[in-house]
């Protein structure tokens, strides 16, 4: 088992600036996290941008796509800001083969009291089951990417009504 | 999506007594791991046992089987000490329609760099998604339980040879 | 032994905001972390301002003195952001019988890794001893207030040259 | 400013251990636990023994008077288990121009909730200010180590009545 992870940035990827008295998007947190978590799977870690999806374009999503496409894996997992995480999905219809599950989470990898972890754990656990498509991770279920959205006021995700 | 959560003890519950200077099997954390991490599916927790699983007996594990084979939930997760979680999964076998997931961890989850969040996010991205029979998630990976062992050794769990 | 502690903000108290978000100072977290720290003292905390330091006038640091000034307890720790820390502190000088400790953190109490617990244990190991007068305590050393600046570009406090 | 830390073992360094383990105290905690607070000041760590200090010996309290006796530095921090900490404390008297500093933890502190990183702070805010002799900083209250003891029941250190 193989997973080839593609970090866009997001919040679940945000550190703090001192100098500046704010959060920015660092690192990607994934390979700390798996390390933490001792798995034992095969992955590569291939950081793609490190951007607040609020400020991703068509340009930015056709080349998180690009990237999918030429992968040589066929589990993808992307991990990416929460606000415009559906609408990323929507660009990565139509690639045969490939499982591509969607996580990120409400609160920095980096807090003490995180939800990163656990949907990070989350997405990894369905990828290596589901049969090919596009989801998202979040809140502990596993949604077909087209049928879920964010609802901001409650900080989570939940089924289109 | 509605999980029973069934614990039985170990390292993913210990917490540590200053009086004794030791550790021991604690309350639940699921529970406090699920608020933390914001889930939006139902679940109750059950409590069936808190101890270390290398002091569990065939009458524990004929009490865990009867309380799966009694929950009106299909989803089932156990979190369970890790030395013998294998030999608890063996009992389980035969119960139809029950997707049961055991994890677990390594290190306990009270502790500031732990795999329990990572572990318990795998095993509900994966319950959702298997179709009924008894697996562990551990590791990242999710391996039908007959297929598994604990290396203790190398603290990780591997496929059988 | 009684201590008043008065927050004014800064990045100890900081919570994450999003790039949607507009507030970015939370609550105060010096009252959890003492009860985490499970302190035996008396202590009694009053919020006076959740801000930024950057963001602190004149009217500001005429009303923190005037709430020193007020307190009935002679030992006064302040929690507050950096950047500013030592103009707040020129503002408290001839206030007999007071022992005034500052203290902020670099990084939010809320982050995993972070320096503010310790920096208010810091702060209260030497309140209790130091005799009246304006202190920093920051980087595991304590100053007289006016012997010391912080130097941003390395995010820490050194003293004057 | 130059510390020398003596570390002894006890509950701040204790790793997880389970049912089948062997060992239980780890390697000092104080070096990281500085480097995350990023303290300014000079430091020398010391492991003199790793003990839980229900095991200690008069023969281990007259080595660690040895090693404070032979110290170039006059600010000594001992990290100690809380069990013992004060009988420890009375074999140090006599040590002119020494300002010898215990502390240690109720919880270790690789925990995520931990008293730790707060009593290695107060200890060592109240080292640089203190005259020499022998204290003990733990619960937030830093006491002359004769003055002290545990309170086993409660987990905490008080006056002697």
């Amino acid at each position: 088992m193989r997973i080839r992870v593609i970090t866009a940035g997001g919040t679940i990827d945000k550190v703090y600036f001192d100098d500046a008295s704010t959060f920015n998007v660092g690192d990607p947190q994934v390979g700390p996290l798996f390390k933490e978590a001792n798995v034992t799977f095969d992955y590569v870690v291939e950081s793609v941008m490190q951007k607040d999806s609020l400020h991703m374009t068509d340009e930015d999503r056709a080349l998180i796509r690009a990237r999918v496409a030429a992968a040589p894996e066929n589990l993808i997992l992307i991990t990416h800001g929460t606000d415009t995480m559906t609408a990323t999905a929507a660009h990565l219809t139509g690639l045969p083969g490939k499982v591509i599950v969607f996580t990120g989470s409400m609160v920095p990898a980096r807090f003490r009291q995180t939800d990163a972890f656990f949907n990070l754990g989350c997405a990894v656990g369905a990828l290596q089951v589901l049969p090919p498509g596009v989801y998202i991770a979040m809140n502990g279920r596993v949604f077909p990417a087209t049928e879920v959205k964010k609802n901001r006021a409650e900080s989570r995700f939940e089924p289109k009504a």
